[in-house]
């Protein structure tokens, strides 16, 4: 560390993750001329072939995190299963981390996240804790069924999940789940899954991106279609549910928030994830600054980028052999291409995605 | 190496040079998902902090030579000046190299260059060869004065050259280019200069982007407009000089053509860069696919992109500490800010440039 905020080109962002998200922040920071250090536990991973320099050690390794905060300016991450250790000793050591480790805590735990949402006036569906076999069976009774048991930590792309269907059998479900600390929740009755990525300037200012539509398969993300079709009173709502999050959390760093939209209009929040999201890809042609550009000018100190979209995009995910048809995909005119140098195309993995564009 | 064209994602593309070009060739393959070796003999250099592999010696080491033809699926390089020696030693060592080194041959001596292209049937300014003060005399004599003399090799950015005003002083104008070969050139009474950016693939397609309009200041480079005002008939006559050129030259990769146009509407051939060119950077914002992506592509022998504009973009360098206006330029909402990661901003040194947006 040498620099204070706004960071000049040639200071080091740090990034804890090595993955697609990482490498594709990694190539906005370069356009903007600074150097990037990832810490990652893999050898050869996406991100790494694209930076600098790679620490590789695993996240909580003491000795990697004093190199990174050494080497760094400021650190950001591309997931948020940063374990909270990590964060604070990044942080004793004087590093700058955003976004903060308050997002984070929140970010990582369901009923936080949940009670931090309701706290922040944004409405989420009911939930309730739980913690045991009869509190299973408690929150069955208290949400109904049928209800969606979550792990409160970890779990994504639909793992650590599983559905209750007989409230008798709630406590078995939780047992199924490997007897951690859970969360029921009630399901949304919603008409589409949208979502929006904001960002907040380390001055305050908030920078919002039009909506996505997003379609998942199998609990993953299957494409998303930007901006969204939406009424003016919705999108309202959304940038409101953004602006309230961010400044409740002071956030500083691009965030990507998914919501439900139900049949009277309202709009629900179901998760935020503190970081670049795969349902804001498609700013990456669709926009003049994408999300990765603009989390690092966030977390750079620099002044956020315009947000608004020149064209529509179809954002679609190339999951395992789907990245194989490259040859294909490269030859359509519409299409723009982003692979993301996995070595195994392994089924379901994110090998890359593809961004359609078509007039506005 | 170990693949064929089209090369897959995961292969690996050389590259002979470590500048803002590498740089940004290095980014654009990144997206598709190629690795990049580099060859540099700079420690440090822009595109080794962006690159997955860095090789640093000399461009006709051959070890270092050897090891990049080991490593890399096809070489291309960011400057024409290229030892030819070098790429015949990749080509012997069975290493895949685009553009081609007639491409090179041609671009590297500024006789060659107007001979091939009048061949080619694409006007130049009138020329003379000048290897000798008796031989500056008489080519003064030939061509008239005022005209420009240029070494026939190096020379950039106006270095290399100096203007003849009176036949008498040929000889002394040559002496004081070092004696070294020359050519003396006829001035071009133009109206305005443009470039064309062009690429062709390994399967012979073309594609060519909108004119560019250039405004050079002190020799370099200032500022390009695109796509410049032209009339229908002039875009044809300058893409039919890029087809001849390309065809010609049984060219793969991207290329860059200096144009003058001239009062009765007749484009004159300048210069060829076999390579991506500084005119070329508006692609950046104001196309869907931009010059860096369209050279790997068609190095890589993938098809060629789109190369429609969807913006009106003025490009200008920023020159040695213009570059310092970074946080002015960041916050400007139509500006697209490209900082290339050089540590020092010597006096003149290109160390970014900014794409200015406004609708077509």
């Amino acid at each position: 560390m040498e620099h204070g905020f706004p960071l000049p080109p040639g200071a080091v962002i740090g990034i804890l993750g090595g993955g697609q998200l990482g490498r594709m922040l990694a190539l906005a920071a370069a356009r903007l001329g600074f150097d990037v250090a990832i810490l990652t536990p893999e050898t050869d991973a996406p991100a790494s072939r694209v930076a600098r320099q790679t620490l590789v050690g695993a996240y909580d390794d003491p000795d990697a995190l004093a190199r990174l905060a050494d080497l760094s300016d400021v650190i950001t991450y591309e997931f948020e299963n940063v374990p909270a250790a990590a964060v604070e000793r990044l942080k004793a050591l004087g590093a700058p981390v955003a976004p903060s480790g308050l997002a984070l805590a929140v970010a990582q735990d369901r009923v936080a996240e949940k009670t931090f949402l309701n706290e922040a006036g944004v409405r989420t569906v009911a939930f309730a804790t739980v913690d045991s076999e009869d509190e299973a069976l408690e929150a069955a009774r208290l949400i109904g069924v049928p209800a969606l048991m979550k792990t409160r930590r970890e779990g994504y792309d639909g793992k650590g999940q599983a559905w209750v269907e007989h409230a008798a059998d709630a406590g078995a479900v939780f047992a199924g789940l490997g007897g951690v600390p859970c969360i029921l929740e009630a399901p949304a009755d919603f008409t589409r899954e949208l979502s929006i990525i904001a960002a907040r300037g380390r001055d305050g200012a908030l920078a919002v991106y039009p909506l996505g539509e997003n379609h998942h398969e199998g609990g993953v993300l299957r494409r998303t279609v930007a901006p969204a079709p939406a009424a003016a009173a919705l999108v309202d709502q959304a940038e409101r549910i953004a602006a309230q999050i961010l400044g409740r959390l002071d956030y500083v760093g691009v965030i990507g928030i998914e919501l439900f939209e139900l049949a009277d209009g309202r709009l629900l929040a179901n998760e935020i994830a503190p970081r670049v999201h795969n349902t804001g890809h498609w700013t990456q042609d669709g926009c003049e600054v994408c999300q990765f550009e603009q989390h690092i000018r966030a977390v750079a100190g620099w002044p956020l980028g315009p947000t608004a979209a020149h064209a529509r995009v179809e954002m679609v995910n190339l999951l395992g052999a789907e990245a194989e048809a490259w040859l294909k995909l490269a030859g359509e005119a519409e299409t723009r291409l982003h692979l993301y140098g996995k070595r195994e195309a392994l089924p379901g993995r994110k090998m890359g995605h593809v961004n359609r564009l078509s007039p506005l």
